[in-house]
């Protein structure tokens, strides 16, 4: 291990991600910032994360306060906490080996926490039934996700299986795919169309992935990560078609169920429309969906929560997975147990209900209010457009870029987009994801590109963020254009105050 | 994945544990008696799982306040809780990210979490040097070693790398390496001079390895899991020359360093002793020290944190730990903080001070007098004895199986001494460790195994574990005896007693 050339091969060829380099850059502004370099700005801004609580979004109080009595039972007479918080700590504690969060936990998680979460599956799809030994709970759904791939991966010297993946996908599934040794089989959503999932699309893809590998599963994320679009039934519907007819496992992303605002837009799951189907699929489809405590309204990324729910799956072949969970121990004890709360919130009458109903409402309106001013902002820009975000917490504009960034890129042998993004937060202190990392360069044409932008942060995060970013892109779009195309005072003013200049100032571009 | 020929054939080959399997068989047993059954036995008592919290040990109330107050920052001003434990909490959530435990870390763990872990180091090693940037947190050192020994594996076609484990090994190291693709390499501790590691049997056992694998670590585990020994320093350098000369990684696993009670006996890392030998030595060979919350005196097996200490690993090498450390994202947050606090305990003046220090202390010594009964109790039996056990929590006798289980476990196809598990399980509802799952059976005779017995656990719950397996083993023998050989009553209720016909009875055997 003294050299480089000791490191596992697979492990060598993988490559750093654009947005750990942005993070790494960011970490080392703010050092410079606190040693009192001198800067437009005094601290960075992320909207690129989806860590809503690091970028100062509030916590729910019911989901903290049990967990904290769970913690330290000496508060379950603490009468300054409400009465249906202690007694849900009781009960919670009451599942737990020895009452305490300290013991281990079935590899699969808590046979209480997968109860509750079969019971809230089935009233949230009209009755379809679910079970919790089809529930597994993981430290995060990505973690699930990843012992699900492994256990499809094909043997050594075996053609290897495949996984159609969108693209545009979320940043670390190609990488988590490539690691367990799955080829990947894009498709492209269609951005014109809103992102749709279009069947031709799909059918090109299967059929490029012929004699290169035997796909296996095919990977949606709804509402869409990072796109923010959402499958209506009929979508879903198709692919679900789809997948019967090709023998495909379906690998449903469904982390932000409870984020979705669009106009006219609701939720509804793969495992719902599917046992709403005729009966020959309703009983053979494949379906793993996933869930997340880190995603939406809750946002607890750092408690490492999510589960899986595996329908029509061989119970045989569950199995190994059961064998698979045990390397990672299990999920934390307290992420399992704000799971139970997720899915089971206070209800009317309980001491909690209404400042928990308040909280969630609020976290909603901020994110649909965020979605539609960033949304509106961005449109205005010069040389960007982004389609309308209905669920989630991203919006993923695409942008025109310079020929004097495309080029600079190409000369640094860098993506354009993470070059746009490195500048955006050397100059202005805001990191916004480059829509390379979604999978997304090999399909783009070098001019045209995407941002990542994550709308579930406090408004005034927000609206600075969006300040910065529309100066230094219309000073980019200054630097780039001829001296008779430059922005006067008033009509920068105008755009960087929203949509009003939003025609005239893409026409000038 | 409609058929089981579909999975990975690697996944498929993994067998399930013997441990697995008592668990569900104690699982079953359990949900029979709460269906009534009539058993001898009103409930399973598992005093294998090393889970004191589940157990019925308590936690330490320190850190379980301190959490509390981190997770539900509303707590920082109830005035129940002691005015440290709200300063400490305050302090830490100014190291998270929005000042949330809710917030996603760097995945190798927050700065200053490391940074405390690097300064008891050095307290530790009295003086040794140790670095934040070395530390990384894991959710439990079993994920670092995974982390760790996929870096080392060779690429496929290459000659595969191995690593030197010793037999009897932690029950899950041997599946780890082979999920990795890496050799295992077994070198067996001399148990009749206490479990020692002995120089010829590691050069016999690279020897061995030669054509079969490129050897590339050697694991150890001080004080030793399951054995209970401890390396003295003499012993600990003798294995760093051994691994300076055959240029081997060195793999200490520490996590029970803060569970030392043999008399005479001292923790001394690994770290500690290479840094006070040559500077050819403490400058060049390379160490990964593991250290975990599950372990001793926390026993915080639910908050899922452990933590790895890299020295003289090259910086190149590492960063591939960085970039294969984000697929768990980052340990879970509250597991980081309370790590923070292992390290940083109360000071004197504190107002948690003499609370922590009473629960440590009789934490401490509730496993040490449970170590000595268990041992005294055990070498009373016939057929067992037990080397002394100085650190960890584990006892690991060894005992002489009857023909007639043997030759069951034959006829049944399984090991004799997780038959005889099994068989204790049924008929006395007490779960303890087959000896088989720690690498052993291989070297083993069939008439001569092994156990292993958790003993942080409450002295009423060893004391019941232990009449019950001595009833167990005493019927047992008897069924096997030939009729002259029988115990009487009053020799039978001595031996239940603990060591006075010690030596009768073992020579009855």
């Amino acid at each position: 291990m003294s050299s480089l050339q000791r490191v596992n091969p697979r492990v060598r060829g993988m490559r750093g991600s654009p947005q750990a380099a942005l993070q790494s850059l960011a970490a080392r502004i703010t050092q410079e910032i606190s040693q009192g370099a001198q800067k437009s700005f005094t601290e960075v801004i992320d909207v690129e994360s989806g860590d809503p609580h690091g970028a100062g979004m509030k916590s729910i109080s019911f989901v903290r306060q049990v967990l904290a009595v769970c913690l330290c039972p000496q508060l379950l007479k603490d009468k300054s906490l409400p009465l249906d918080v202690r007694l849900r700590a009781q009960s919670l504690l009451e599942s737990c080996d020895g009452g305490s969060v300290g013991a281990y936990t079935p590899s699969s998680g808590l046979h209480r926490v997968r109860q509750s979460i079969a019971e809230f599956i089935t009233r949230r799809d009209a009755g379809a039934p679910s079970y919790a030994k089809d529930i597994y709970i993981s430290a995060g759904s990505q973690m699930a996700m990843m012992v699900l791939v492994k256990m499809m991966a094909s043997g050594q010297g075996e053609t290897p299986a495949g996984v159609l993946t969108p693209a545009p996908c979320p940043p670390k599934l190609p990488m988590l795919l490539d690691d367990a040794g799955l080829t990947l089989v894009p498709y492209r959503l269609t951005e014109e169309r809103g992102w749709a999932v279009e069947l031709d699309e799909l059918h090109r893809a299967l059929e490029a992935a012929r004699g290169r590998c035997e796909p296996r599963a095919i990977y949606l994320s709804n509402p869409g990560i990072p796109t923010g679009h959402m499958q209506d039934r009929k979508s879903i519907e198709e692919v679900i078609r789809f997948a019967a007819a090709e023998k495909l496992v379906l690998l449903a992303d469904e982390v932000y169920q409870d984020s979705v605002y669009g106009a006219g837009s609701e939720f509804v799951s793969y495992k719902r429309v599917l046992f709403e189907m005729d009966k020959h699929l309703s009983d053979t489809v494949e379906l793993v969906s996933f869930h997340s405590l880190s995603s939406g309204c809750m946002g607890e990324c750092g408690l490492r929560a999510g589960f899986m729910e595996a329908v029509n799956m061989d119970a045989g072949v569950m199995h190994y997975v059961d064998t698979l969970m045990c390397f990672d121990i299990s999920a934390p004890v307290t992420g399992q147990l704000a799971l139970d709360l997720m899915v089971n919130p206070p209800k009317p009458g309980d001491a909690s209900y209404d400042t928990y109903t308040q909280e969630i409402l609020l976290t909603r309106a901020t994110l649909s209010q965020n979605a539609q001013r960033a949304w509106h902002f961005l449109n205005a820009l010069p040389g960007m457009s982004c389609q309308p975000a209905m669920g989630g917490i991203f919006l993923y504009p695409s942008l025109r870029l310079p020929a004097a960034i495309t080029e600079q890129a190409e000369a640094l042998g860098v993506e354009p987009d993470a070059l746009y993004c490195q500048r955006l937060l050397q100059e202005e202190g805001v990191i916004v994801g480059a829509g390379c990392q979604h999978g997304d360069a090999a399909a783009a044409a070098a001019d045209r590109r995407h941002l990542r932008l994550c709308v579930l942060v406090p408004p005034d995060t927000l609206a600075e963020a969006l300040t910065r970013l529309g100066s230094f892109h219309l000073r980019l779009a200054d630097a780039c254009s001829p001296p008779n195309r430059k922005w006067d005072a008033q009509t920068r003013a105008q755009i960087l105050n929203g949509d009003k200049v939003c025609t005239t100032a893409r026409n000038q571009v």
